[in-house]
């Protein structure tokens, strides 16, 4: 996996879940801060973090963009985070006459470094437990819809409360799926610039079909700067560079922001996963890959303007094939089974804690079983992977959807409009970034195709959208070259008008946004929160409660897209007939993979490595894999030694690790790493790139 | 598209249909050879087809294997196709030392001619109407089911009556829906040789992107040749070649086995096709297509392996999201219903006429509706599109369904068991065509995961099918190496062991087809024929007698992959910004076309094309295209001149003609074909294919 978790621009549906009962064996967890893995470290590996440690290394990563990873690695704000993470910004400071994902990018002063349109970057600086204070909200006996509305409100008084004590960005994550609420507070910077990037057929060689997969040989890394007061960001906290990187067997430490996993749902939403969410995401997957590969085939244009959704769509739908085959293992199930059956077992077996927690399992197959009924609508329209898709629909979204969510107080809005994610929204809404109407009409066509082949042509909903056009006709209409959305200043105009601005907008997307698509969008919401997520967040907190009660507190919480501190050392594996697998690849071992696949794409190489070929080392190690835990949304964790040295990158896990999402098990699934050694190898010889290299290099301060 | 009907292993889904209400206007219609478009030909173009120049061509045409259409081209039994066409042929007889698709294939003496392990052709003698025959089988009152059942058995026993008296193979042919049985006589060979066969880069130049579009520059042309008793047949009847090819504008007659139209369904029939069934296929052709791609790139071997399932997916997708769009097509689909209320407003006018069809659609409609609850179903199990698929799944499929049928007497078998069928299913089960362990793993795994995501893991059926297995285990255990079913030896004893055999066999793919998919399979299959299929026949029936007590006989049936005659006009037509597309194309077009897209797959050339380019007329005719009607299953129709010369080779209709599956219309749909000049100086030029050309240009008999 690239494991890069697509990004949102409305709230992600961002859900926890506990880890199998039992301690955890092995290296597997992805472990708080706040909380870390004390215990495992010092038994297994006799290393004891300190506080001070952890808090360095907290405030050295950063969150990048909707769902990548990423550190800062030089005290004048330098960011280091894969080049697929970077992706979506690097193309967007490309043109048709500037492919910089063709020809990479490297700025070789500090004026020449590129500022992003739309990127933001958040350093967590604080954590605390507010779980107690989220719940007083919560009356007794209120209905399940209300209490999860009331911890809504809750949520976003005290995240506006910390947001005026601080001057930060707050907010509030949902653990282990509603036991624990903590409160997050980041540094957010929206000055972000491109430093370096190389060719992406360098950081994606091999492609879709190595993807995944190890041996690997990808500089899956890129370079940014964060300004402020448009001067570079002094840091008190970055990781200095290890130059001797990591050795075979060696303990890594992997700091990241997970996206998501689903460890410990129960048994019916795991059924639930593999017969209707995951089947349905991977049809849209389907379908839609093989859209846009057509329209890509086209022109050479095509294929850069669609080459982000492209890679985002393939590397989902490897990732989903992975969840899905695991979800098909029998074996895995029957553990998930025997699992429950031994929670349930403890539980029943206590009065108290029967009466207390017993309902819970069979309350949540209730509601999965009342969410098959209207999945596929909601997913269609509002969920994460919703199909009616592009720039200008998600600008008039977020339009349509700013102006009546500002209009009430701050604790009634809509969780990603609150005042605390309103500058996200706005950074989003005014961004400069190109967009191709060709694009825009190809993704709308077909979503709205999408929702006539699913819930039939004369289908209410699907004949509003329509509008007596055939999809295509439809898609020209909204965002076809006429839109006016297109232009910055339009969006600005709409927005600082409000509602009264969009009701008197003849503007036809907006139109069919606020007329048609949002109040159905909102309305399946709605029922979502009240019927699905209230049911999960209530059971999900009786669980995990029992669960700590049989097992103790000492258990990590679902992957949440927050910072995490995984851990595991270098080490290798075996392919599927035996043979081991050596867990550190070189530039030789690129060379013969290139040679061996005939150099034609995607196994080519940029003209530059070929011609420099001879200037590198081609032992230095380029990649490696390590049994760090890690998913979609680790993408650009920094991996360190002991002593908080970048040894590596991670940016992929390979085939076996693609079930971490519902269980780790490290026997054959490992994470995947660029080396730092082939990363400065390359930097020098085939980038000619030394003042990077010295600015990775310095040493940090003497304290 | 590229016009070949996807073969089908056991019984194809055959229906027809009615054109649309009215006289046919333009060049429309695929007319039976015994009740040819006389009135048209004469008014529009002052041509009188004889009866002598109608059976002349009738006789020179072929049915090629499962799905396509050929033309006997010498006296010595030559036969022209498409290189698509011929594509399951010339695959089969490649190994992976010895790539005929990668390097065309050219036998300079008959010796040198390689014979086909499973090729049938097949050439139409004579047609009778036995409609009367047919429909004395059924007695007043009688069920509709069991009415369907009853002209079942009838069409059985006047077929083998037929092939006692001729020795021909017989086969009756269900026209207009229902409303006609025509009886087809057939010529049978088995005997078929590869003659010339040219690389799959120049015949599919352009791949995917350029299907179904013009302008055009493909030689998708195969040459075999016709075997009895181990010596060239010899012909009465074959088409002579024209050497100066087709004038603009000038009359064209295209002559081949268009596979299926759906052209008079009822709207609430065309509202299935939109709702229910397209959208089906098309999202199984969409997963099946990501599928194969992955397989394919990781390895050179594993893309020669899977090539012929991903022209046949490729095409299949772009030829039904044409479909689609039609169905989506607000205008088109008005049309639709004006034509209905015409029809049933003077059915319902006269008393008489309401009395005897006036329920015919209600009764559709009803059908569909309850189509709606298994059709999922019975097409991923059953339909043509089944989705567990493989060579050896067919196989197994066959033996055990060959067993049972013979088990019973001739007209109570399933139509594709009758002793008339039976030799073709023989052909195929004892083919020695290479099998891939690897791509048959692939095919069988794909189908079932499909099985449990779309009816659920814990569906019955799924649960028996896998066994306790994951979907990969299972299609390992299945049709993984150890599978003894690739041993022809063992095919044949099974067969010939007959039901006992099948009953004591412990082969695991036996096994699963006996006891666990055939029962399944065959409840649907029976489940459509009772309730779905007899009401169309009777209702369409109905629908068509009051077509054509309304508009009279003089109306085309819908295709039926029979022999059918079309005609129309070379003629250019606008691109979608109105220019004008030249209705002619060249070798310098090609060339052209190749340096516009830089010379990368899928528009780079064989080396001979690029070494030889100086030898070639660059202003040879290529490509052209005409308003003549068709659709999948004319691929390798002949197209002739007034005199019965071949002036072109259909191969395709462009993006415009993917509608004619529903309604004709020739604003913009054209029938695209390969030149008969552009074939002639490629033979000479690139191949030095003298002798062939000698061949093809030598005078027909003097008579």
């Amino acid at each position: 996996m690239r494991l890069f978790r697509s990004a949102s621009t409305t709230a992600a549906l961002i859900v926890a879940a506990l880890l199998p009962a039992g301690a955890t064996t092995a290296d597997e967890g992805m472990w708080l801060f706040n909380k870390p893995p004390s215990k495992q470290l010092k038994n297994k590996y006799g290393f004891e973090p300190t506080s001070a440690w952890l808090e360095h290394l907290q405030r050295s990563c950063v969150r990048f963009g909707g769902g990548g990873s990423a550190s800062i690695v030089s005290a004048d704000g330098l960011v280091m985070t894969n080049h697929h993470v970077g992706h979506d910004a690097i193309e967007k400071l490309s043109t048709k006459d500037r492919n910089l994902l063709a020809t990479g990018f490297h700025a070789r002063t500090r004026a020449a470094e590129l500022r992003c349109p739309d990127t933001e970057v958040q350093i967590l600086w604080s954590i605390d437990d507010v779980t107690d204070r989220v719940n007083a909200a919560v009356k007794p006996d209120m209905p399940t819809a209300d209490a999860n509305t009331a911890r809504r409100k809750q949520m976003t008084l005290i995240e506006a409360e910390q947001e005026k004590k601080t001057g930060l960005k707050a907010e509030i994550v949902t653990l282990y799926h509603g036991a624990r609420y903590h409160l997050y507070t980041y540094k957010r910077y929206t000055d972000v610039r491109l430093v370096m990037a190389p060719e992406e057929q360098i950081a994606f060689f091999g492609g879709d079909t190595d993807n995944f997969e190890f041996p690997r040989f990808n500089l899956d890394v890129s370079f940014f700067r964060i300004y402020e007061n448009n001067r570079p960001l002094t840091c008190e906290h970055f990781l200095p560079w290890s130059r001797s990187g990591a050795a075979d067997g060696e303990l890594t430490f992997v700091l990241g922001h997970p996206g998501r996993t689903q460890r410990l749902f129960t048994l019916d939403h795991l059924r639930f996963l593999r017969d209707v969410e995951v089947p349905s995401i991977l049809r849209k997957l389907w379908r839609y890959e093989v859209i846009l590969q057509t329209f890509a085939a086209r022109s050479d244009e095509n294929a850069r303007m669609a080459n982000g959704d492209r890679r985002s769509v393939e590397n989902s739908r490897k990732a989903f094939s992975g969840i899905l085959a695991g979800l098909h293992d029998h074996v895995l199930m029957k553990k998930k089974a025997d699992d429950e059956a031994r929670v349930r077992a403890a539980v029943d077996a206590d009065p108290e804690h029967r009466r207390q927690w017993g309902d819970a399992w069979e309350r949540l197959s209730k509601a999965h079983e009342n969410y098959r009924t209207f999945y596929e609508r909601y997913a269609a329209l509002e969920g994460r992977r919703r199909v009616l898709r592009g720039d200008l629909l998600s600008i008039a979204q977020t339009v349509v959807r700013m102006a009546a969510e500002k209009s009430k107080p701050n604790a009634d809005r809509l969780r990603e409009y609150t005042d605390s994610e309103l500058p996200s929204r706005e950074l989003e809404l005014y961004s400069t970034a190109p967009i191709y109407p060709a694009l825009e009409v190809l993704r709308l066509q077909a979503g709205l195709s999408f929702l006539a082949e699913a819930f039939g042509y004369d289908d209410e909903f699907v004949r509003k959208a329509l509008a007596g056009m055939s999809p295509r006709q439809r898609a020209m209409q909204l965002v076809g070259h006429a839109s006016r959305l297109r232009d910055v200043a339009v969006r600005r105009e709409l927005a600082a008008g409000g509602t009264a601005a969009i009701a008197a907008s003849k503007d036809p997307l907006i139109r069919f946004v606020a007329d048609v698509l949002d109040p159905e969008a909102r309305r399946l919401r709605t029922r979502y929160e009240d019927e699905i997520e209230s049911v999960e967040r209530d059971c999900y907190a009786k669980i995990a409660a029992a669960r700590f009660a049989q097992f103790g507190e000492d258990l990590y919480p679902d992957a949440t897209f927050t910072l995490r501190l995984s851990f595991g050392p270098v080490r290798g594996c075996t392919d599927p007939d035996g043979r081991p697998i050596e867990p550190v690849t070189t530039f030789a071992g690129m060379y013969a993979r290139m040679q061996q696949r005939g150099g034609t794409y995607p196994f080519n190489l940029p003209p530059r490595w070929t011609e420099r070929r001879s200037k590198l080392d081609l032992d230095t190690p380029f990649n490696f894999i390590c049994t760090a835990d890690i998913i979609g949304g680790n993408s650009g964790s920094p991996v360190v030694n002991r002593a908080g040295e970048v040894v590596g990158l991670i940016f992929d896990g390979n085939i076996d690790s693609l079930v971490w999402d519902i269980a780790y098990d490290d026997r054959q699934g490992r994470a995947v790493a660029v080396d730092s050694r082939g990363i400065i190898e390359a930097l020098r010889k085939i980038y000619d790139a030394d003042a990077l290299v010295n600015e990775l290099l310095a040493p940090p301060p003497a304290n």
